[in-house]
């Protein structure tokens, strides 16, 4: 099959999945009765209840076993907060304008639209130029804003709506932005993620587990980011859940105590220097991964370990799930090491879960813009002697020599680390007098010996007072939930064999409902035995949809099985009803009393079906 | 005890309540480090653990038991939902500005300081002007801006921290803006209620629903209120977690099929007329409230039964718990009945739930704003013959006398009602012609005999084609959990009398940890009892804390108690362990086995511990 026929075969499959997920309310554009909103969607009914499983299922996986400190922030946050995290400066896309119409367009997509058009409509490129666009979309993300630009102009790319000419590309701040209270003295945006929330309570949350490292922070909750223009559907929206884990580890010791119980598991992965070489991705036990250095640290590892088994629980096909490193141009500067659950689905590999060790970053912007340290303190059993530089300023002959800037070289000295300082105190003591560099005057300054001493002094510590790293697992709900229902859609032929039926093979735990109730016939017994199979259901907390419309059996299954509802139950008579599976579409006998206990025992996975196949009659349809 | 003294033992007891609150992390100030911003709140891990104990039972309760259709709409909201709901132009609070420093002030709260300040500092206050001072305490929320004003002026009302004087009350509207997309020709909100999200998608969930009625939807997320100046603490904060139902029904019959379920439910109402004559609020079954037509129909009584049995479970106490009927004066001119279920705390009473039979009026409002039909079909079993106006305008004779106005003059005669019509048939056939106001050329315009038809026809309707009323519990989760955390709040002395001791009686339902796992002595044995434990409870998925501290047990009574903890797992041997309940103190011995399905029991309210205290040997301590 060559590519393009892939590409219009996955292209089709994808609007059967859609077409299923929009009909059957799985989701709905946000204000559709008056045309929508590009990126936003409702979760309609279905939809809903599959997310409200999977965040139960997320707290049960993560917060519960893990004993995590749940927090729930507000989504209003101030912009002090967002400066010192560097959204503001730096959360922000590159964008164009038509020069006409004022139409804004994301500078990339232009390209990138340019360049796959070319590859794929015009079969009599040279080599040559082939490899050139290959180049530019290989390299797409690493364009700052002048290349890009000159790539548009170079290749006389115009607005695609008008084919005007466009702008020159510029940032964009992808916040929304608001402004807090009624002065209008107080910007304030829409969080573009929740981490900053936990950050900012690091020292109560600190506090509340004993000052003791490690411990791990969770949120769920709305994340924002204003797209230029939204595509990719469910993919890419304006507005979606996130569920964040800020976990808090001693730098010195990354080690996790229950890696032992992750270290065996073994899954794709796509190391960076694989990536680089051209090599795909492979299978390694992460235990490996961690011990060779592939992975930089266990608690790291930990986490990696655990995504796959969250993904995998909730139905990610394990074949098309890898965890793929960051390349050196894509983390960070501060981060230590970054991977990317990623899941294949029709729009290619999508990244759904960001696993990276961001080192202290975090802590120490918010320290340095608030003056509230945020740090850990590691108490010596016995007080340790250790050698400290000791400097200390003459703050009145600084002050004849430099008036005004005094302040700035008293504070520049102080900050000089042990290198620095031990040079200077050299070159004073043979000289006199030594040339000094202060940041903050942005000139070179002349040290007398008089204006400074500096020593080594060694002193008894009885605690390391550090700011701690922060391993922070970052999930995407929404991109999980649209992948899993590529990966849950299938379609089989109806008993007939003419009609394509649609299926979701979601796992009980996460099925929206998790049975039908429906009586065999239209009569009064039958629909007093399903009200009262229903009142059971609800006590014991299991969600159903009674249907008691007279439509033949095989299309009410049929229904059922688009929602993917795991079980039917079909009242045929009145002592004992039947019980069908949705994949295997085997049927058992069930006493009336004895139903919701059976659907609830595999519903929670206390028992799998194939243990009840057992211990019931089986039933041919 | 006078009422000042009373006011005192509240203010001392909501501070005990809120430092407890503060100082376990229920809830902390949002962005606290860069101090804070008024009216956020976070919820630290207790407080989060609560709340999401309180909407999975909301969900519980109301969702699954009454298989309602959960949906999950965005925050972000453009602008002609929200001008179609009235909020663009009316969710506003009237606002005065400091002449000097700008600063803002909610006008209301101005002159409702200004008088209690009076009534309660000066001694010698003539009964004339007490009475007046009163007058305009229980009549504030009816001022219009011009009467506020005249008030502040006249009163020489002044800016509380400047004395400077004020500006005249003007509108500021509550909703945070924002803009959607780059152009910046997008202007959108985040959305003050999420009810809207419900109303725009009627049609898509009522053919959802097999187009039938009566039906429900809910949802549960936050909504956002730029409050002027937010006062009351954790009462009145600017983003807040509403959950909200919208059941639709027939206007024609608002009758429940399971209202006999609550008809017998006995607890505090306080009708409008108990209000207007001043009598107290007093207990009435709610059957008899709405066969005595006090509550207006069957539908709204069986919610407000409902939310009785919601609020009451979660611990609210039902002498402090009140529904209050709005007064004609506090009701939009479209509703049917409102009541509010007000808790009692240390602010007074307060409203947490809303119930409102909104009529048809917000689908009608979206209907005409978007063009799109949001009714109901009811299909008659036989078609039936129906008596129907036909006015036919005869256009040509219209444009020839109205030129312009043409357009005007046929859009208002077709929209006659059946007895303005039928006077007009009867002018025209006696007199030739009739005057008709035309509203909206503004005037009266003179129609004659030969300008239109008016008629009666019999025709056959197969279906009847009309707007659902709506039914609306709109709950304040965040105000519902304040009047919980007072309403379990109680303190005890130490076993030596010493100290007192913090205690919130959550039912183990609420909870925001179901037990404390501790080691009586510091022991590796011991320790790993623990361990096994709190394994097993975390497969059960119960919430559980180890504390393996060498406090005194004590104290570690005391902490766990203090965070509303119901049970506490004392590792005492290896075999069994000592299980203590937080109210009564009581203790029994359970097998190490047996522990994690005791607490399940109890917890999930299988088994009361006054069951569980018969079962298993007590232990005295």
């Amino acid at each position: 099959m060559d590519a393009a026929q892939e590409a219009r075969n996955m292209e089709a499959f994808r609007q059967a999945v859609v077409n299923t997920l929009e009909r059957r309310l799985f989701y709905i554009p946000s204000f559709k009765i008056y045309r929508g909103v590009a990126g936003l969607y409702d979760y309609g009914p279905p939809g809903c209840a599959v997310k409200s499983n999977v965040l139960a299922f997320w707290r049960q996986h993560f917060v519960l076993e893990e004993n995590m400190l749940e927090v729930d922030c507000p989504c209003v946050t101030p912009e002090v907060v967002l400066k010192a995290s560097g959204h503001v400066d730096k959360f922000t896309d590159l964008m164009v304008k038509d020069e006409k119409t004022g139409t804004c367009y994301r500078a990339d997509h232009l390209l990138k639209d340019y360049c796959k058009e070319k590859l794929e409509k015009e079969p009599n490129l040279s080599a040559e130029k082939t490899e050139e666009l290959r180049h530019v979309l290989a390299t797409l993300d690493d364009l700052s804003a002048l290349e890009l630009g000159a790539k548009i102009k170079g290749y006389g790319i115009t607005a695609p709506d008008t084919k005007n000419a466009v702008s020159d590309p510029y940032p964009f701040n992808l916040m929304f932005q608001t402004s807090i209270g009624p002065s209008g003295v107080s910007p304030g945006y829409m969080r573009p993620e929740t981490a900053q929330g936990i950050f900012v309570n690091f020292k109560d949350l600190y506090y509340y587990n004993g000052n003791k490292l490690p411990f791990a922070a969770a949120q769920i909750g709305q994340a924002f980011r204003n797209e230029i223009s939204p595509r990719q559907g469910l993919l890419r929206v304006r507005e979606f859940t996130l569920a964040e884990i800020e976990h808090f580890v001693d730098p010195e010791d990354k080690s996790h105590p229950k890696f032992s119980e992750v270290a065996k598991l073994e899954f794709l992965m796509f190391p960076r220097e694989d990536q680089v070489s051209g090599r795909t991705a492979r299978r390694i036990p992460i235990g490996e991964a961690v011990s060779q250095g592939i992975v930089n640290n266990q608690t790291l590892g930990y986490f990696i370990g655990r995504v796959y088994l969250f993904l995998t629980q909730l139905g990610i096909d394990k074949d098309r799930l890898r965890f793929r490193q960051h390349l050196a141009n894509e983390m960070a500067h501060y981060a230590a090491d970054c991977w990317d659950a990623e899941i294949e689905c029709s729009y290619g590999w999508i990244e759904c879960v960001g696993i990276a060790d961001r080192s202290a970053y975090d802590l120490r912007a918010h320290t340095d813009k608030s003056g509230v340290d945020l740090v850990a303190h590691e108490k010596f059993p016995e007080p340790r002697e250790v050698e400290k530089l000791i400097i200390v300023p003459a703050k009145k002959e600084l002050g004849l020599a430099f008036k005004g800037g005094q302040k700035m070289v008293v504070e520049a000295l102080e900050a000089m680390d042990e290198k620095e300082a031990m040079e200077m105190k050299q070159t004073l003591e043979s000289k006199g007098e030594a040339e000094f560099r202060v940041c903050t005057l942005d000139k070179v300054v002349t040290i007398k010996s008089t204006m400074v001493s500096i020593s080594k002094k060694n002193i008894k510590e009885h605690q390391r007072v550090f700011t701690p790293s922060v391993i922070e697992p970052s999930f995407g709900i929404g991109r999980i939930i649209y992948c899993l229902y590529e990966h849950s859609f299938y379609t089989r032929s109806s008993r007939d064999g003419d009609e394509q039926m649609n299926v979701f093979r979601f796992p009980p735990l996460i099925a929206p409902i998790k049975c039908t109730v429906f009586p065999l016939v239209q009569n009064q017994q039958y629909e007093d035995v399903a009200k009262d199979i229903a009142k059971s259901l609800t006590a014991t907390g299991i969600s159903y949809k009674i249907d008691i419309t007279g439509t033949s059996i095989g299309k009410r299954y049929a229904r059922t099985d688009e929602l993917g509802v795991p079980f039917a139950v079909t009242v045929d008579s009145t002592s004992s009803v039947t019980v069908r599976e949705r994949d295997s579409k085997q049927q058992i006998r069930v006493n009336v009393d004895e139903v919701a206990s059976v659907i609830k025992e595999v519903t929670d996975g206390v028992s799998t079906w194939a243990d009840v196949l057992w211990k019931y009659p089986t039933h041919s349809s």
